[in-house]
């Protein structure tokens, strides 16, 4: 009975998540669902991406929260256009949630929205947001263990971002190890290792959403 | 409809927690449930703190997790019991797999029972699992926002465990900041400073719980 419930739940958020994915790729944006543990360095990713992107895309973020509109200001700090979800206690975003946030959006000549999603390692994962790809980020803080032990993000993602690389002297994280359990799970998955204190490593996440972005404009 | 359904499940949750409370409360075992984002640190308090005390106190512990034993056995290595859930995609703990773990040990004797939940800072938060306090875990490298974030966990906790404080050289975290928020939301809350790396700042802990296991043994 109440797996039935939460299958519909999951029936009904695809076909919303559907509709989003549609809306968006008529218009050619690139959608990417952005999912961490809280504090993982998400917005600190957007911050310093919108920033020095400015100038050869034109993006967009919605934010999604419990509570507050703090990310929603980061960001839009940096000129772009920021809209907030506070899904107040909801532990994830899902496609409604972004079809409804797409109303505050000049979606127009846009090449790339940002879906900041709830930090959560767990349930954001499972609902579709209608995004081209989920980017997961870990921060070396968390330790090299959370591909193995919360598989189905490093799954199912496009790309893991290795974040704090700035901190590797400082904690006991194995890259190599944290990459291979990644792999094992995902063959096709990017990595890119940064730090979004220092700026390093960023060349090469710049360089895919370029790739990526020219792969959605093609006919 | 759905909203009923969710209550159900929350006042189903709520009896077989209180039952938990009462077969832990008549052994006087003093039981905290830890909850934190992945890679706070429970399982290396619980390391250390486990073979600190080991001498003073008789302590078990449940380890929640999505996959794997890794937790268990890290923490079953100190000499101390140890049963491991796995919640294969569940997002937190409940009272009904608390209920169950309980037959996998024995309690006869026991000074405390720690619960290490699923590392997740929003979901564990709803689901009591008959412990006497919820401890909550914040490391340093999270970001000082997170108590303003995530503020259920932390007015509902009756301490703030502020962790990796070995890395507050190297990170942008206000400690004060976070101590403001924390006691705006909770203003009986406890909060411990401390370093599950270099171990610095256990004395308080340790205190607080000898306070705790004497309090529970009094009639």
């Amino acid at each position: 009975m109440q797996i039935s419930v939460v299958r519909k739940v999951l029936e009904a958020n695809e076909r919303i998540a559907e509709n989003v994915r549609q809306i968006l790729s008529a218009r050619n944006i690139l959608t990417l669902n952005l999912i961490s543990s809280p504090g993982a360095g998400k917005t600190s990713l957007l911050e310093r991406t919108l920033q020095d992107l400015s100038g050869e895309f034109r993006m967009a973020v919605i934010e999604g929260d419990l509570q507050t509109d703090n990310d929603a200001r980061r960001v839009a700090a940096t000129g772009a256009q920021a809209v907030q979800i506070n899904t107040e206690g909801g532990c994830h975003l899902d496609g409604n949630m972004v079809l409804t946030a797409l109303d505050s959006l000049r979606l127009a000549g846009l090449d790339i929205l940002f879906v900041e999603n709830v930090g959560n390692l767990v349930c954001p994962v499972e609902f579709d947001c209608g995004e081209d790809a989920k980017v997961a980020l870990l921060s070396v803080a968390e330790g090299d263990d959370k591909p193995e032990k919360y598989p189905l993000l490093f799954s199912l993602a496009k790309v893991m971002v290795l974040n704090k690389i700035d901190l590797l002297p400082y904690v006991d994280f194995d890259t190599a190890r944290a990459r291979a359990f990644a792999v094992k799970l995902n063959r096709d998955l990017k990595i890119f290792e940064l730090s979004c204190r220092s700026g390093e490593g960023f060349a090469q996440w710049y360089d895919w959403l370029r790739e990526q972005c020219a792969a959605k404009k093609q006919p």
